[in-house]
């Protein structure tokens, strides 16, 4: 038995807090809602997140950051994207040794063009990490609380921390590989919302299955061109949490990067969408950090840049599936010669 | 405007013989049965295989196959795997000039291991074929005759009739890449039929969206490993004969292997399935062959083998994905670093 903070009780959270706490580790979750702490530690229940579950009575909630950090010298942070530089500066003032820090979450900071991780090491002092894990890969929170068959990729460019992460998550139902290539399964993990969102758009202008696995098909190779480009593995995107990924992603009704895309396509403004949906839909904010990463990196996307037009420059959703199919005849594989 | 002859007037076939005569040509496509072909020329429909699609006025049908020989230089030969080496057999009386030949099957001969084009290779003499190119990708026949958005792969050892097919076939919703690697083009479209049973069973038992992405994402490394063994270039298999077609296969509830696999995963058995679906489950046959292929070469193929188990040694579904979920702990590169 090992001990282990999670920060963040949302649905994935959570979910990843019944893992470690079915694989009988000391888990705390840190929830910022004392509401929720209470419910956890009360009813075993996180009724907003994951309605109808019961939580593994081992599973102990706290919503005093202070005691969160003190825990265990391993915390998983399980905040929203937009969150993370404001959770950071909340607990670094408990954060006295150094720890590992894993993180969950996906997307890419807008002008910045910062990775997750890379904000990480922006916002903790070296001295207080000893090493930065990402885990990712196709997982709805809703399918591992039932104990459904799912695999995650758990990477850092120090090994051994993966590995100890690994450990600690793999169980029956919870299949965890390891990859030194963090900067690969980041991108991935955030670049996939804009195809989703791109694959809602051709769900929603009735497109059909051929032309949304074709879609799916190229995104990953503009995805895999820029990710090379920014030092990533090549063979990680045709991984979990690059191709993987990005199939759960664009593939279930689930997904709200798809259910937004999808109302884009239907004709709604952005701002409907927008409004409509009521939260946030991380793949208009990284829709905008990719666009801004292929004219940095030189790198031809033309899905990531059809979708930009559409979103920030009036493009019609047709008009940019249009565009999409009346590019020049080409060979198939000019487009990964570069791999 | 050119002449072209399509042999088999299946869904497939008449999709493409609409797609070339939209596109002006001078299109034959042979029947074995002198009511569709009646069909065809009378009413411009084929409405066992596209009800309520009306055909171009100009694309002429016929049962003579002499007459759909004499016609062009160019044949599509669009007929089932099974009935391949028949079907040439049927017309060699009547082939006098060299001609190019186009396939569109999906399937790997059991026993003999051969793929489509290599049983072309057998059956017709090099004198009476100047190439054979081979189209393929994720194509659903009724939406490429709602003119909807489709993407698919020309590939030949001949680059230069792959680039005459490419013309013949592209337009603004039918868009054609090229590529010369006929193994793995060959090879994509048929291994992913075993994949798509398994992704049926997985459904079947209600394991959910990231048990089943990461199922098509392992699938793809296994069908890449044993292609890049035989001879396939590797970017083959992330591109629209691979992970496009494969996508479309294992998401559709139109695919004829998903949904036998679904029926086992439920817990029908083999012969229940085969008899309910009253036509041939091409991945029962592949999964076969791709199972010898895998001991010929050597090859590890987890999800291959275990589907082979279920479906002809009495391993229940059940049985066969824990297997898969329950392997050691891995690098999740360790598989593709053979690339």
């Amino acid at each position: 038995m090992q001990t282990i903070t999670v920060i963040g009780a949302g649905s994935w959270g959570t979910a990843l807090a019944f893992v470690l706490a079915e694989n009988d580790h000391n888990t705390l979750i840190w929830s910022h809602r004392q509401s929720q702490s209470d419910e956890i530690n009360s009813h075993h229940t996180n009724s907003k997140y994951l309605p109808d579950r019961l939580l593994p009575e081992s599973l102990k909630a706290t919503s005093d950051l202070q005691q969160a950090i003190a825990h265990s010298d391993v915390i998983v942070l399980a905040v929203p994207t937009k969150a993370f530089r404001e959770v950071i500066s909340n607990f670094m003032p408990f954060l006295n040794t150094p720890k590992t820090f894993v993180h969950v979450s996906k997307g890419i900071e807008p002008d910045s063009l910062k990775r997750i991780s890379e904000i990480m090491e922006e916002e903790i002092p070296a001295e207080l990490r000893s090493s930065i894990v990402v885990l990712s890969g196709p997982s709805h929170a809703e399918e591992v609380v039932l104990k459904h068959p799912t695999t995650v990729t758990v990477a850092s460019t120090d090994i051994e921390a993966a590995k100890k992460i690994q450990d600690l998550f793999m169980n029956h139902y919870f299949r965890v590989y390891t990859n030194e290539d963090i900067i690969g399964v980041e991108l991935g993990g955030s670049l996939k919302n804009v195809i989703a969102l791109a694959a809602g758009i051709v769900d929603g202008l009735g497109y059909g299955d051929n032309a949304k696995a074709a879609l799916i098909t190229r995104g990953l190779a503009e995805i895999s061109r820029l990710g090379i480009q920014m030092g990533a593995e090549p063979y990680t995107f045709i991984g979990l949490t690059g191709m993987g990924d990005l199939i759960v992603t664009c593939t279930s009704v689930h997904s709200r990067n798809w259910r937004a895309g999808n109302l884009l396509g239907k004709g709604n403004s952005l701002e409907e969408v927008l409004e409509d949906m009521g939260m946030v839909v991380e793949g208009v904010r990284t829709t905008k950090a990719a666009y801004q990463l292929s004219q940095k990196y030189d790198i031809e996307m033309p899905i990531t840049t059809a979708l930009y037009k559409v979103l920030f420059e009036g493009l019609t959703p047709k008009e940019g599936v249009d565009q999409l199919m009346l590019r020049t005849k080409k060979h198939e594989l000019e487009d990964f010669k570069s791999f």
